[in-house]
Parts: structure tokens; C-alpha cells; sequence
């Protein structure tokens, strides 16, 4: 018998697949060689001439992939709990901008984008979208940490912290695409802010990049009634149908938000095969509204969650998210039979992972996959009894349950440590943090 | 100088009061004796002669009051996450009440309200108001482990597991006041179900026990439309007029949920002093609705905040419902400066201490007070930066970032270890439950 040994076994828990059936192994193996997953089944069918150099003991435990976190400004975690209870506007306009015109710049994204990654992390996230600035640096902290990341630099009509024009930034879009072309953890999106925020030509232009690298194209869309009649006066139509009209939406393109669809705009959403990425927490604090989840999902339309950047959500945890989401949409249709637990999870993993056409790769538990996994240890009082795992991550899941991620193969937090970074030294540097007024 | 030698001092963090001015103290010390607040001020002003035969560092922590949950059905952890995603008929007809028709007995409520009891106490409450059967083993529970509660043997026109009638319900009631008279723990109130569950004699007799050994008087209000439908067709009125006619309100009264209340609905409310205990994750996960918390606020009428039963709420954790009522509050209104981090911690602290009158010695860290005490440890990712500790309550912080509960002045859980509990014995008990089918 030929010896081959692979990199890691984690053995002898409940594994939670996510594939098209939901299959749940409930005393099951996965090995993992070079950052891939080389088989998931009953410990007991481990082929039996395979050897691991570390070996992961799952008794009591569950493996479940990582969250897929569609939606994050993520370097914004600096300006978290800055002005709250306030209207949108004064918020922005007298917090929010102000402190990014003083602040920010490559080492205050470079942290902020730490202290938001070791918080996903501790989550179980191990990927995010990002729409910032200066996303080199986001890029920065998430190869340090080791956690993946879909760099979207900020394209507005205005300049930005970063780049003084909107075509600087697409030109610089490109220039990250080459940079991380074939990087195992970074990818590159075309990032417009939003239908408000960016003119046709600009909305044209970036539909056109995403189109020649064929990269995802991600944008803000229909967040408040203000975006709505402010479309309305200047175009006279629906900032989907604006979208639309200028080619924008496409199987590339994720719109962020989704609150404010009528009937036509979601046809036009459906039609163009684009996704949506639902954000509740943020849109419950900022009192925007609603996104209609249940019905772009009659309507077959993709889906995916995320949690928004930590000055709007101000906590980055797809477990609250996910439970959330399942919430607002039972009480905003006075029906509690609507989104279930399995399809609640499956927006927070392997739909984000569909939106980003990453699905070949990542959101579940399958050979063949990128080897992004969570350990889950539910020996805890609020996991007692479990009729069903995906009621109890649905319900009653803590974020702190996460005991350990695995991004690509490699642990990158074991039994709550990290692994790659030194943990206190950037809790340090936040506490240090000054920023300016 | 004379020494004196006290229990406690916790010494050198910041201090939330939750006193009437929400004064916090920077660099504070708080002084416990036999269960009792003596001093809280700043470390440097502690008398010098005083002495403690126990001290803890505060550095870096916060202490704050503990949370008052003033709903809860605590034994029904046993049936968490037993159907979900279901309608409330279908849920409690097919799945609760067969389940407890076949499984509540003193035994299994006693293990049921010591899980409750821990995920409670891990997520900062140190009191809970009860609406049960079998309160006395509810009792034992919260002794053991040293949390308080105030019991509710739950009155309904029906036999419950119990008891086979109502009066002999209220009979228990009134032995159960005799026994605790005087206990530092427990406490009994009067718990009439509700208004479609209890005839207009129940109704009379519960608010007269109430009055008798003034006593609060807990009941469900208003939940469901299905419940406002029965009431009109049964007595041509709502059931909150229901309760004003036969007398049911008054300042003793907490109606729990109180989500459809109409204008007079409302008025009757604010002229009876009854307080609402609203439980905002239980109704949206059932589908139920959203309590008009700021309209009842603008009446003047006391709000305190819940979690529910397990089975509804699936977390005990007043972290997660206080974060919930902030955002739910700001979404049903497409406002986000409605209901502030103050407010929404109020509620969770001094409100439900209000509710059961029990302000003058419950909810807030003054002198002269029970020392219900919690200490967090804000040293993590998610509470960086902190421009303001309410906020970052309010909207950031996870249950698990409390650290240490003092129940009554004496520690019962210390560095996130029960003091008072064998955990592990209790999670065996629970991994071996077998419910009857």
C-alpha cells in the first residue's frame, strides 16, 4: 500500500455540507491537502492508506463552511459608534464624511480593516466585498490576518480620499486586477458607489471594466426613499431601471440594499440574472426599511448576505446578520413561516459565493473546493437540546461559537488565538488611534 | 481610626450608575456589604479606613447594573428550536402544547429553568420575571445557581400540568408567596395567561390576589391579531378594555407584548400605570408584530424589555433583544433617531426594577442598593474605538463580553465559571433528556 500524505484531517464531528441537497454527516471527516478539500464523508470511509501531517479531533463539534460577508466597508470599523440615533443625513454630513476627509488614508484603512477582519474571523467569516478606499491596504491586512478578501475601490463622481477623478480610480481597479491576478486570497471588483452618486458616463464606464475583466461589479442600490425621488427628479425613473438602462446590470453585478424595488424593478433584476445582497442589520439602525427578500426569491433571484460596514452596523457578524435576516422578513409579513433556517444560511455562504461566481470554489463543504471552513463548538447552554443544527445557528447561535476558521487550507484561528497576527498589538494601535476633528 | 472590614470592593473602571442623571464615573470603585451597595464613587474617594475581604481590578472593565428580564418562560429550554418556520397555530397545536402535555413535570422544569438560568446569567441578567408551571422547582433552580426571579404559576381556564383549575392556582399562588415571604431571591407575582385564556371570574379573582398581597400581576396583551378577533367576537371589545373593565390594570400590572393597542387601548394603559413589557426578537421570529414602544414612551407609560420563553426566542440573552428594540424601533418608523441607546438600556435595567416595583432596590449601581452587578471586559475587536460605552452597549457589544455577575453581593459567575453550579453536570442532564413523543 502506497503512504500519500496530506496536510489536514479534522474527524469524528457533524459535518454540515451546504451542497444542493443539505446533506449533514453526522460522524463525518474532512482532509484537506494544499488548500483544497480532498474528501468529505463518514470517518469511517477515509481511505485508509492516507496520512495527515495535523490531525483536528471534532468530537462534539460541527464544520460548517465559513460566512460569505457580501457587502462591508470594512476600514470603517474607526469611525464605529461615531454619531448614532441620528437622521441619515446629519449623520453623514456632520460625522461620518467629515471624519473621512480628516482621517483617512492608507494606514488608518490598513487598521480599520484589521480590527474589522479579526471581528469576522471571530464570526466565521472568512471573506468579504469590500467598497472603500485605498484598497491596497485592505489587501494589506487581509494577507496578514489570512483571510480573503474582493477588493472594491470606491468609484464616485467626486474625488475620493485615494484618487482625485472617477477615471483615476477605474484605472486604478485595473491596476489591482493585475496585481492580484491569481492571488490565493485577493480578488478584484469594479466598485460604483451608487445610481446617485455616479453619472450615467461613470456608471457606463464601470459596467464596461467589469465587462472586459470580467469581474463582479458591485454598487448600492434603492437604500432610502430620499435615493428614490432623487433618481425620480433628475432622470424620471427608478434607480434600477437607471441602472438597467445604462447596461449596468448583468449576472456580474450584486446591488447592495435592495430596499426600494416596485414589481417592474425587480423583473429587470430577475431578467438580467443580477443578485442582491441584503444588508439588515444596517438597514434596521439607519431606519432605511425593508428589503423584499421573499419576493426576489419567488422570483428566482439570487439572494446573498452582508453586513454592511461597522460605522452603519457597528457589528460585523454574519451570525447576527443571518439571524436577523430570517426576523425582519417573518415580522414584516406577519408570517413566521417564510425564509427558513436552511435558506437563511444558505444567503450567508454559498448564495454570496453564487452572486461573486465563486461557487465552483467556496460555500460549501464539498471535494474539489477551496478549503474554507468553520468549527462551531455548540457544548453550551443556548445550543441545548438540538432538535435540528440549522434551527439552532438560525436562532440561537452566539458569534463566540465560532471556535476555529480555516481560510484556504490554512488555520488562521485556533480555539479563539490567531494565528497569523498578534492579536494585542493591533488592539493596541486602535486604542492608540487619534483621529482627527 | 477605626477599621471596618466589608464583602467587596471592585475597584479602578469605568462605572455605568444607570442613575437618574445616567452618570458614569471614569476611574470608579463600587463597595459592596452584605448584598448591599455602600459606596460607588471614585476609586480615589473610598473612606481610607475601609477594608474588603475580597477585591476586584476593574482596569479596563466596565461595571454596569445587571439586566431585569421582565417576560421570560424559562423551563421551555427544553423545548428550544422543537419546531420553527412554522405558523403560530400549526407551531403550538402540533408541536408546544403536546410536548408539554407529555413532559413538564417538577423535574424537567427544574432542569430547564438551571439551563435558561445560565445562558442568562452568561448574557448579564440577574433577575427574570417567570410565567410557568411547577414555579416552586423554578425557584430551586435560580437558588441553586443564586439568580433571583420572581415566580408566576401560570393561571388559565384549563388544567394546567400543575394544577388541575384555576383556583387551585391561585390557591399555590398564595402558598408560594407564604414561602418566599422575605426570601433574597425570590419573589411571586400573580400570571394570568391572558385575556382569550382566562373568563372574566379569573380575570376578576387574579387582579384581586394582585391586590390582596400586593403583588404584581403579569399577562399576555395583544399579541396576535387572531387574539384581538377572538376578543371582539367573544366581548365585542379589545382585549385591553377587557382587562380595564374587570379591573386588571393598575400599577401592579405588566402586560406583555401589548402589540396591537389602539389609541384608547393606549390611554387605558397610561391611566391604570401599567407598565408593557415589550419582547421584540420573540415577535418577529413568531411573526406577531411590532410594539409601539415609542408611542407608548410619549404617553409616558413605563416600557420594559423581555426575552420570552426558549421556545420562541431560542436566546436568552437581553444583549441580543436590547440591540433588537433599538433597530426594530428605527426600521417600523423609517427613523433612526427614535428610541436611543440610553432609552433601550433603561429599559433592559431600571425600567422592568420599575415594573415590579422594585426600583428602590434593583436597577441601578447606587448606594443603598442590592449589589446586582455586572463587570464587562470591552478589551476585544468589536468595542473599538469607544467614542461613547452606551452606544457601543447598545449596538456592538455580544453577550459573551460579560465576564463576571454579582447577584445579591456575592460573585456567582466569575470569569465566565459558575461559582454556585456544577455547568458541566447540568449540560449532561440536558444531553440526556429524551422527551415523550
Amino acid at each position: 500500500m502506497i503512504l500519500s500524505e496530506f496536510d489536514l484531517i479534522l474527524s469524528g464531528g457533524q459535518i454540515l455540507t451546504l451542497n444542493e441537497q443539505m446533506a449533514v454527516i453526522a460522524e463525518g471527516a474532512v482532509c484537506v491537502d494544499q488548500g483544497k478539500i480532498i474528501f468529505v464523508g463518514a470517518t469511517s470511509e477515509v481511505p485508509p492508506g492516507w496520512s495527515f501531517r495535523k490531525r483536528v479531533n471534532l468530537a462534539g463539534k460541527i464544520v460548517m463552511p465559513t460566512f460569505f460577508n457580501s457587502h462591508n466597508h470594512a476600514a470603517m470599523s474607526i469611525f464605529r459608534g461615531l454619531g448614532n440615533d441620528l437622521s441619515l443625513n446629519d449623520w453623514l454630513n456632520h460625522f461620518i464624511w467629515p471624519a473621512e476627509r480628516r482621517n483617512i488614508s492608507p494606514d488608518t484603512v490598513y487598521l480599520g480593516t484589521m480590527i474589522s477582519a479579526m471581528e469576522m474571523i471571530r464570526s466565521g467569516s472568512s471573506i468579504f466585498a469590500d467598497m472603500y478606499f485605498f484598497e491596497e491596504d485592505v489587501a494589506r491586512a487581509c494577507e496578514e490576518i489570512g483571510m480573503r478578501v474582493i477588493l472594491g475601490e470606491g468609484i464616485l463622481d467626486f474625488p475620493t480620499p485615494n484618487k482625485p477623478s472617477p477615471a483615476e480610480v477605474m484605472n486604478h481597479t485595473r491596476i489591482l486586477f493585475d496585481q492580484f491576478r491569481n492571488h490565493p486570497l485577493v480578488s478584484v471588483a469594479v466598485a460604483a458607489h451608487s445610481p446617485y452618486t455616479c453619472s450615467p458616463d461613470i456608471i457606463r464606464l464601470a459596467a464596461e471594466l467589469s465587462e472586459e475583466l470580467d469581474i463582479p461589479a458591485n454598487i448600492h442600490l434603492a437604500e432610502s426613499h430620499t435615493e428614490i425621488r432623487t433618481m425620480r427628479e433628475r432622470y424620471g425613473k427608478t434607480p434600477t431601471r437607471y441602472l438597467y438602462d445604462l447596461g449596468f446590470l448583468s449576472p456580474r453585478a450584486i446591488a447592495h440594499h435592495g430596499i426600494y424595488l416596485d414589481s417592474e424593478d425587480m423583473d429587470l433584476i430577475m431578467e438580467t440574472h443580477t443578485s442582491i445582497a441584503t444588508i439588515p442589520n444596517s438597514n434596521m439602525k439607519l431606519g432605511s426599511g425593508i428589503c423584499p427578500v421573499s419576493e426576489l426569491q419567488k422570483r428566482g433571484i439570487n439572494v446573498c448576505l452582508g453586513t454592511d460596514g461597522p460605522a452603519s452596523n457597528n457589528n460585523q457578524s454574519m451570525v447576527r446578520d443571518l439571524q436577523q435576516l430570517a426576523r425582519i422578513q417573518k415580522v414584516a409579513h406577519n408570517n413566521p413561516t417564510i425564509l427558513t433556517a436552511t435558506e437563511v444560511i444558505r444567503m450567508a455562504t454559498i448564495n454570496g459565493a453564487k452572486a461573486y461566481r465563486m461557487n465552483e470554489v467556496l460555500g460549501s463543504v464539498e471535494t474539489g473546493k477551496q478549503a474554507d471552513l468553520m468549527i462551531i463548538n455548540p457544548d453550551q447552554p443556548h445550543w441545548y437540546p438540538r432538535y435540528d443544527t440549522f434551527t439552532t445557528i438560525a436562532y440561537s447561535m452566539q458569534s463566540e461559537d465560532v471556535e476555529t476558521v480555516i481560510v484556504n487550507g490554512r488555520i488562521i484561528m485556533e480555539n479563539r488565538r490567531f494565528t497569523q497576527i498578534d492579536e494585542e498589538k493591533f488592539l493596541r494601535l486602535i486604542r492608540k488611534l487619534k483621529l482627527k476633528h
